[in-house]
């Protein structure tokens, strides 16, 4: 249970409650054991971990986690972490889990946790991604109602890894266009209720709306020198 | 009087004491008089507006202000709003200003108040640029240390107007650079105390900076075909 703050971007957690989470023990299908892109979704580190046994040969595994399970299972997130490539987390958790004040200092001391790529979400301010010793800023779309950001984090790691599964090799270039494709889907969620705006959006819609983060931080910074009336 | 908060970002205003500048009445020397370029800084609006009185022609006017003003002057606030071109404000100051929850719509009601170019400042967060019916979206060059954050949104505003001086004409490409190089400038000042890092800045270290802004959102959306398992 929570609450969003007055200008929808943070948030309380006021409750957290496991119900049937809290004795959860997966057992993954037959067909499911060889998937090459896992996506483990936030829940009790213990339980990526089951999961992640139960994979024979994984080719990229990201992972979510929250502030939650910083508090009460640090050293399981720890070991868990260690057996991953990428972490979406957003810009609190980050800080929470290194103690740092800078995300750049945060994201130095996650990846010495053994995290090749690394997305911080901060919500409505973008995310930021690192790896390969490279930093890439992704813009939110500014959207003119808000109307529930419930769930844009999830529909966010689904485009995320949507993409990346349909690129045959993982690089930083790709990194940052699923980052940019995660967004823009997550800019869907935030606009009606649920999965609403979702269950329409077609492949060609999610082309137009990454084309408007493109429009959205497209400068130069050169410009004609005829222009100058100073050098 | 203020205080930042643990992330340095986020800033309460304690007290603010006019202290001199309570009677201030400024006259300007007559070589001020054509200025074409004015950065009217956040002071009480009726000054602000007692200087624009002062000017023949000016080309391009920008303003700053901030929620005190809001609170105790908001009639002359409004007054002065109509008579510039540009407004640089913060995110917080946005939403007070209007009332709107979204940026996007703070954004159309300002710019409905007769202002042609609207900056709204995020911090740590990057800026938006609003004006001509586009939005552009600068980021912040995230920085492994924040010393000191204390003006770096009037150095913004001096490296902001300092470039679009530099042009012959006012475009929203030419604004969404000025964004770019008065963003590079400020982040010397959240390095250091003061203006203790802006001393020794050439204007080849600030090309430098600013292209690592345009390397920190540099992105595409198409890759070559042959990359892709799925189409």
């Amino acid at each position: 249970t929570g609450k969003y703050h007055e200008d929808m971007n943070g948030r309380d957690t006021i409750a957290t409650d496991l119900n049937v989470l809290a004795d959860f023990d997966p057992v993954l299908p037959e067909s499911y054991k060889d998937s090459e892109f896992v996506m483990l979704g936030n829940l009790t580190p213990a339980v990526q971990a089951r999961v992640l046994d139960q994979l024979t040969d994984p080719k990229l595994v990201a992972l979510d986690t929250m502030n939650f399970w910083m508090d009460v299972a640090l050293d399981d997130l720890h070991a868990v972490i260690k057996r991953i490539d990428v972490l979406l987390i957003n810009d609190e958790e980050a800080r929470q889990l290194t103690g740092e004040r800078t995300l750049v200092r945060a994201a130095e001391k996650i990846q010495a946790m053994g995290v090749s790529y690394l997305v911080i979400k901060k919500g409505e301010h973008g995310a930021l991604l690192f790896g390969d010793d490279q930093v890439f800023f992704a813009p939110a779309l500014p959207l003119a109602e808000v109307f529930d950001p419930t769930g844009a984090g999830d529909t966010f790691a689904g485009g995320f890894m949507g993409y990346l599964a349909s690129c045959p090799n993982v690089s930083f270039d790709m990194m940052k266009r699923a980052v940019i494709f995660g967004s823009a889907l997550a800019s869907y969620t935030c606009e009606a209720f649920g999965t609403e705006c979702l269950i329409d959006v077609k492949r060609d819609d999610l082309d137009v709306r990454a084309g408007k983060f493109l429009e959205l931080v497209r400068f130069d910074l050169k410009h004609d020198t005829s222009d100058m009336t100073t050098a």
